[in-house]
């Protein structure tokens, strides 16, 4: 018996709407207990302040808890909930369950298929928060989870997506009181801090970069980047959640991963080299014929820190009203214009480490 | 002796920064008095409270009138500036100014190039925001600005730009005292109705439409729309200014401008319509070899008015802190994508009778 | 026996911070099935897209439904939840929860004491809201209250909280795909309307105002107000949830409630009025030994519809990236710096009905 | 012959509305030579793309120099503009014009009264911004203003505004194009380093703390403040404006000046304590009739580093929307609950060194 890799997408109408994952549930396509990773989009402000994560997460795991008779904490402990804040422009809020089961099909045509694995972290202290220590977890959990979904070369891992915390005034005056200093005293700098960070553990454990980083490097030295892999920053955990996706002969699965760099937020050639990846021809945007075959993009793209792109000024450094959110509607805008459908996964804002500086990258998963 | 008809884009640092337009003045290349047109993108928030706009107004008035050594007044009466706000995402603030000048040039290939001409009307009321007195005198202006242009036939006028007034507080207290009612007194939903007016007055004076609209159709009948037109609406004016551009066999200009409709925000067939309009070949993106002939791009977009975008829910009506910002970034970059240039002009957010409902309008000038 | 009624206000670290409501109910303090009524504040933007109010709804709901081992539609159907969004400024997330329990302690000094009582009624159509059926339901429903809560006289009545439902774009289109149009296609404007009809339902529960209000009359005729109560909208629920306080002979609460109408925004003496009517002297502050006798202050408040405060003009309907928002920072502001605790209850907005128009209505909640 | 020190309000419909400065002049109420300094509240986001700064700039420039028949370098050497952006809440834009005049008019009754003068210095380069060099050359230029404005103690100080500039993805990059790295390259941050080096020259320029300050006590050492005096920083200038008011047996003004510490951004004590130092009796709000003796008052608040207020969590600094704007909304309605108007000045935002941390100044402008 071999291991059935399956993806599920589905729109939700608010982020508790649990109305599209009951109906597979109910309908028994999947089980409870075979889900391993949640990624959903939700329609907050991507900030230290979006409520939208933690209220579709307490929603996704009493679904879980109700129909798999767990508890909370058991949970918790075998499903990564990844609740990526921000559906700014046309980005449409939907969740991709991530199916892991049993079967007895077996992958006979010798191409490598989908497959993946979580991998989770102890708690991080508030002095943690964006340091080579969590460089350091999260590269050992990268490591293990490409080893869990049987990847056999690293080259065959296409998309790593990293759960991390942030900083909060709480979890920064407990710091002090403890007469530890967090690396910023700004809640919302924090944010690319721990994703930065995040972003150079998948670089170490993808051994894109070497592992002798220092810690003056981590959002500082823009050659260090990882090409496969986003972090999706939050208030709701203390802990570092890794999933790994990639392609592997031992897969059964009908689906297939791909990915590709994107050299800046508006780069439509780089998404369509990702489109092409897996083996669908795309000219300007997808063929309608071929749109139900692209199952989700998931996407990272980061903000120029000069503010420039392609040598014009834009106000994504100096909007104080808005901040860095529209480049999130930017790289989706781009993507939906391309394979057609709003409901992408796009995490973009002031970022380092994911992709070249102000680029980064595009994964696809689809129908082999 | 015949007309030049010129256009020039330059980037700006911030709305009063005038350097590449004197620039263009002290180097001979334009002459101030020859200025009819300046239509700017400026980073404010493209609301109610922009402040981009009437600076950026001022800068450049105050630039012409020490040029041409002429007064405010003069100089208000014979330039039509459209100061559209709203730079999110990556659109980059810029200015494109036209320039009509005698030349001895002479049209000798026979094809139709670039004309332009503007019309001005007296001041609104208040209470004549947004309603048929409104769409009647941009109907009117209209059609003396295609005479003017020397525009033989009305298909060959490729967009309208109309910059209409918005209603304040004062202005709503204004009217109130007099006894009269405007048509809402939501200012930021005031731009809405003041565009939604505006673009029913393109419609009907390029005859895209009949002339006998009821006011209940302003901004509620989505059947009624122009595809070649699209306004601004600002704090800064109490009047309406007309700004016509089509080609003309009497033009003796390099450029040569068309158009296509919009069928939604992430319509980039639609893009690469409008492009090939011109006479420029592009499958994906424009060709880097291409890329310099094309001036600018001037689109409008309108939010969809049920909140979908290809059957997906989007939070463009929901989000209470971005409201529809981000529409501008959305369309922009599908735009900025495929001609490689995010500094282009796009106007965006609720709206009516600018292209088929939730889509627009995109003109491209280039060099025939 | 007769029945205690108890108030209990303590400090949340989130939205779904349950810590210290679940120390009341593990040390015994309250019962969980003795909670009617629990009125947060939570730290979202109070507008449509606010995921702060679910959030907190959704873990107190669970906190009681383990507790008293009840299932969720048993706790909706026995609590009134009114989470309301907005602590722009000063105002300290918390919530306040209001027990009713039996009690051998008998009101023998014979002064009127707290007392409070809830009412729930059907579910609203979409094109229902905001129209004279929610206000036929909510008088109806305060009047329930009033009986249940033993309230002797109509004057004794001090305040009256209705949560009442928004208009979203999936309601809006289910409403339309039936044929029905609702009051409004603005979602944000929705909250105003909503609140409006809640409060004149209010108004004329407690014979402020004649029952025969005409439809065009709400959130148009200022003349027409309560100056005890106030609505707070949103997207959680679709019902009317109304809760009415007062005092009573009957009731052995250790407590007192008292109000004043606020004639503006910053109208401190008035909130010093609300302060003398439960018995406390106060002159600028609340004296240090007295701030402790303080409860909770419970505010509304209303952004003046021409935009002046004493004839100044002010920014809160022309900011069109804050919108009304910080109306809640101005009311809740004067009324800390008056009783020296920023943790206090105030709901403010674009509103009609709450107060004289421009102004509203604060009441106090006292150890007598 | 002496000096007669002047200072007139006015209300101002939008930022470039002159009208009421204009019959001041027309009038002959005030001669545009003898102006030398405008402090206005505009409605601009106060931030780093808050335009409505430049806007008022330029406009009461213009009108200075059509009526004084200067150039605009002359009158940028003449006179100095605070314009401070952020009117939230309820503060009413509205400026303050201060005019010197020669007068014939003695002071006979020995008191003190008002006085004033400024001082600027040369253009920063972006690299010295928020650094030691701010800090002496604000120091340096606040003494050759007590000095010119004929103070004799330093204790007759009561208020010193500093205009200073702010970081810009532009003015970084230039930097950096030269090797040189500015204090934050996180251009809204970029204001408060700015206003805290201000501040502590104004607390040497007084000798409130020791010349030598540490560049690593910069908006960090909570001990070291001014309680008199406040920084206002923009995108409009590159040197220091500074601006000393205070009292002097020298001057012939009918006004006085007071001030007081404000130990919080609620201290409604504190702001009493203000009024009544330029002899105005006042107990909870200012009585009717000494209303208008109140000129203005000119405050500036911090938000509490900690999010604390009074021990309760506040959300100003995890509101990742708003950020620290409603911080003006708070101070300024505290304020304007006291004094009875709404068109005062407040500038206030994450801050540090003016006031006690957390807290701020109120300065009183009074009819002697």
């Amino acid at each position: 018996m071999s291991w059935n890799c399956k993806v599920y997408k589905f729109a939700m109408s608010s982020p508790d709407d649990m109305s599209q994952f009951e109906n597979l549930l109910n309908e028994g396509e999947i089980k409870a207990e075979h889900v391993v990773c949640i990624i959903a989009k939700t329609e907050g402000n991507g900030r230290v302040n979006d409520f939208s994560r933690p209220l579709a997460h307490r929603a996704f795991r009493r679904v879980i808890c109700d129909h798999a008779k767990k508890s909370v904490d058991e949970v918790e402990g075998s499903v990564a909930f990844v609740m990526s804040g921000g559906c700014e422009g046309i980005m449409s809020p939907h969740a991709t369950v991530f199916v892991r089961e049993p079967s007895d099909r077996v992958n006979n045509d010798g191409a490598k298929k989908l497959t993946f694995a979580t991998a989770n972290t102890r708690k991080l202290l508030p002095e943690e928060i964006g340091t080579l220590t969590q460089v350091d977890l999260v590269a050992t959990g990268v490591k293990q989870a490409i080893c869990d979904a049987e990847i056999e070369s690293i080259d065959d891992v296409h998309y790593v997506q990293v759960k991390c915390p942030i900083l909060t005034s709480e979890r920064i005056n407990e710091a002090r009181s403890r007469g530890q200093e967090p690396v910023t005293v700004d809640t919302l700098r924090s944010l690319g801090y721990s994703n930065g960070a995040s972003a150079l553990g998948i670089a170490v454990g993808l051994r894109e970069i070497d592992a002798d980083i220092k810690a003056s490097e981590i959002c500082s030295n823009e050659k260090l980047y990882t090409d496969r892999g986003g972090a999706s920053a939050g208030i709701e955990l203390m802990n570092l959640q890794i999933f790994v996706m990639g392609n592997s002969k031992t897969s059964a699965s009908h689906l297939v991963i791909g990915h590709h760099r994107l050299d800046d937020l508006i780069d439509a050639d780089g998404v369509r080299q990702a489109i092409r990846s897996v083996g669908i021809d795309v000219e300007g945007s997808v063929k309608a014929k071929d749109q139900n075959r692209i199952i989700n993009v998931f996407a990272k793209g980061q903000v120029p820190l000069d503010g420039l792109l392609r040598g014009r000024r834009t106000t994504l450094l100096t909007d104080s009203d808005l901040n860095t959110r529209p480049a999130r509607a930017v790289l989706s805008s781009v993507i939906a214009s391309i394979v057609g459908d709003p409901a992408i996964y796009v995490s973009a804002g002031w970022g380092y480490h994911q992709g070249p500086t102000g680029g980064g990258i595009a994964a696809v998963i689809a129908k082999a």
